[in-house]
């Protein structure tokens, strides 16, 4: 099998101050020093109420396979990175430790979401493409989640890789399965991460016929398993519709059942109640219809609140580039460093982080749904309390609360723990857990804020370091 | 050396149904019947006032190397392809002619961009990749000299990996020096396209020793000669500048010379200016001052108006992703199949297609800067007037004007024309035809709308084969 295009495994998939940053450690003698990372974001994307975390299988085996390979060190060395320490790097390999929640998760801003625990070198080295595939997987299936929500159980295909941000398309449609959509166009995506894929036609075979009710007749002949029609190509009331009728009842004398019709402009809610009527009124309840163009959960709504009779959605642009969000603003900071939490104080509050090796606990209400979550100190048992990250006085009981453990140990010294988890089984465990959550934090405009506080230990520690940092600064 | 990132030259990146009717015109014995197919868009992102075309040479790259391999093939087999199909697809190479703007070249809306003649099915198959790669890498250089306009010479580094769409990343970094960015922090990127790269350091940095003033002391005596100092990881203006200037005056004691700091929190123009004047009052007018933190061509225009000292511009998510647009919506259309012009007719008339083999025309000032664009029959050798898409009597005389074709033959049967174009010779290129496009289609709000009309050939051939349609319909 060829490489697929994202396990090139080189480590200059990276941004050039972690290397230079790697090399001064490096001859400094600080190389082999114990360090402590938190991946972890600041704001859900879409103004929306959760983040459904994904990516990390992908991460995983990368990170098992990263290497330089004797081009990368060339490069390297053409830059003018040192013979030293590209010796170094020529045996690289990466020997960490992970925590990370189960694909599929709900998380939320300020908790760690992953915690990274190794050398200084490897884990500076990785702190880019850590970002890069957790920040961009996680947006696309945070953004497949609240169509899914939009829609319900109708059928919901991405259709995004010609609009996709180039070969991030490849780990954007793996990434809108896990989030909810049902299948995808992209073929390449469907053959190395075993999901389905599917699609209809494009106006082109219409037109490259003489008449649209030949080129219609042709395509069922050859699919007439898998016949959908767009029939928006000439005009979709006065000659796709009417013709897609001829072709179906000529698929019934064959004892076939013509699978629907796509509608890809127009006024969609329009277009779709007269032609609902139109099959209907030709006694062809089954044929469903499809729709295309410009959609995302917004405009799911809209169609929702007009009771457009709509079966199926191919979902392209505004899902696969995450619109109009883009990124998750996921951060990776340094919160330990030689026996000794490290933090981070900034001019903006929002940017001041939580020191120290953390774990993320998550409070379950009796009837098993999410109450909130709590940021406790690694060698704490429990917390009575959580308290507001920027406000003291905040407070919420959590005593009497079932919790568990939402970050586990996924790699250990570099080598995964679990066996390869399939999109099928992120999927459904997607499912499940946005399930546990809250409706009003699903909304997706407004929606209610999800509890997440500090334990007072954490609170203590924090507030502590500001303290003796603020006293340096003043001697 | 290692397959790059985009390099696989996989047939499968492709959507499913262009397989399908890749198979289906295979079956009617229809795949080598001739097409021609345009690559267009409507609108420019942005609400901007044009497109800087860019990502041919990737995509000429890919073409001339497409294939499928055995398990391509075997994956699609279990998709239930046919094996006659199959076998056709395991000989397939890329054949066809392709015309299209240089890189760097300054596109607009309604224009064919790229037009592409071959066989129906070879034509078909690519869609996916070709809109793909001009939409995306487009989408980058625009923005990107968006960005350039708007901060003049001033130093501009691409900072966004972290942030961008997966492994889009890598040739949005090469889309963003095309624009007008003059590095980047992407190794990788620097490595496969030889782009400069750059980088400061991280408050990782700062937070691994106990003392700022260590940490600045270290990272300057490993990097003397590209000293550039974050100064926000505890106080900026109490902490962070008052050790940078400590640090450059033991540089300057060692006849060194401190490059410059970076900010990347607080209000950047507040903090820009107390920077400037701490660093003047200390002698150390050399010292430039860098900043980051989600920019665009909108903060920087806002700093602009607030005269913020700022030597240097590090952007990241907003330049990567292309917010707030996220695509260019370029798409990928039949204009001629067997000796016959072809159009789609939709509900929408910004859908409507403009049938024929065509040609686009720049008419220029006697200036040099650009006029407005004709779009012509491929017979035709000039025409007198060009008539507004949509509104028929807004018509303009190009009697007189110096005129050229933007679009050439970059691909013939398969093989390119063109020697390798280096990324720099195309940001030349892009830098050269933006300085001949007016300044008021600059403008990154509101701007100048840019003129393209078509031939009265073209209109007259467009207009006879709606009627011609209607005519079907009715009949």
């Amino acid at each position: 099998m060829r490489d697929p295009l994202l396990k090139n495994h080189s480590g200059l998939f990276t941004d050039y101050y972690e290397l230079a940053m790697a090399q001064a450690y490096y001859l400094q003698g600080k190389g082999g020093d114990k360090a402590v990372f938190d991946y972890f974001f600041r704001k859900n994307p879409f103004n929306g109420g959760y983040v459904l975390f994904s990516g990390i299988n992908e991460l995983l085996e990368i990170l098992e396979n990263l290497g330089f390979s004797q081009d990368d060190l060339d490069y390297l060395s053409s830059l003018g990175f040192r013979k030293e320490f590209l010796d170094y790097l020529s045996t690289f390999t990466f020997q960490a430790t992970i925590k990370a929640p189960r694909e599929g998760e709900p998380v939320f801003p300020l908790e760690p979401v992953v915690t990274l625990k190794g050398n200084i070198i490897e884990l500076q080295l990785i702190e880019t493409l850590v970002l890069n595939i957790l920040n961009f997987s996680s947006l696309i299936s945070t953004k497949a989640s609240r169509i899914r929500s939009a829609l319900g159980n109708r059928l919901f295909s991405d259709f995004g890789l010609r609009r996709a941000q180039g070969t991030g398309g490849v780990i954007a449609s793996r990434a809108a399965v896990v989030g909810g959509a049902d299948s995808t166009s992209n073929v390449i995506s469907g053959y190395l991460y075993d999901i389905p894929v599917g699609g209809t036609m494009a106006h082109s075979w219409v037109q490259t016929f003489e008449d649209e009710l030949v080129a219609f007749r042709k395509f069922a002949e050859i699919y007439p398993q898998n016949t959908v029609l767009l029939v928006d190509t000439y005009d979709t009331l006065n000659s796709g519709i009417p013709n897609a009728i001829k072709v179906a009842r000529e698929m019934e004398e064959n004892g076939q059942k013509m699978k629907g019709i796509r509608l890809d402009s127009g006024d969609l809610a329009y277009l779709s109640k007269k032609a609902r009527k139109m099959l209907d009124d030709a006694g062809l309840h089954y044929i469903k219809i499809m729709v295309s163009n410009q959609l995302d959960e917004y405009v799911i709504r809209s169609l929702n609140l007009q009771h457009a009779p709509v079966d199926g959605f191919g979902i392209g642009t505004k899902l696969i580039t995450g619109m109009k969000s883009a990124a998750v603003d996921g951060v990776y900071k340094l919160s330990y460093f030689q026996d000794k939490p490290r933090m981070k104080v900034s001019d903006n509050i929002e940017k001041t982080t939580l020191p120290g090796e953390k774990r993320t606990v998550r409070y379950l209400n009796d009837d098993g749904t999410f109450y909130g979550d709590g940021i406790l100190l690694d060698e704490e048992e429990s917390t009575s309390e959580i308290i507001h990250p920027h406000f003291n006085r905040k407070r919420s009981t959590v005593v009497g609360f079932q919790s568990e453990d939402i970050i586990t140990t996924v790699m250990k010294d570099g080598k995964r723990l679990s066996e390869k988890i399939s999109v099928k089984q992120s999927a459904q465990y997607a499912k499940e857990r946005l399930a546990q959550l809250p409706l009003e934090h699903h909304r997706i405009e407004y929606p209610h804020h999800y509890k997440v506080g500090i334990s007072n230990k954490l609170a203590e520690l924090r507030d502590h370091l500001i303290e003796k940092i603020n006293h340096k600064e003043e001697s």
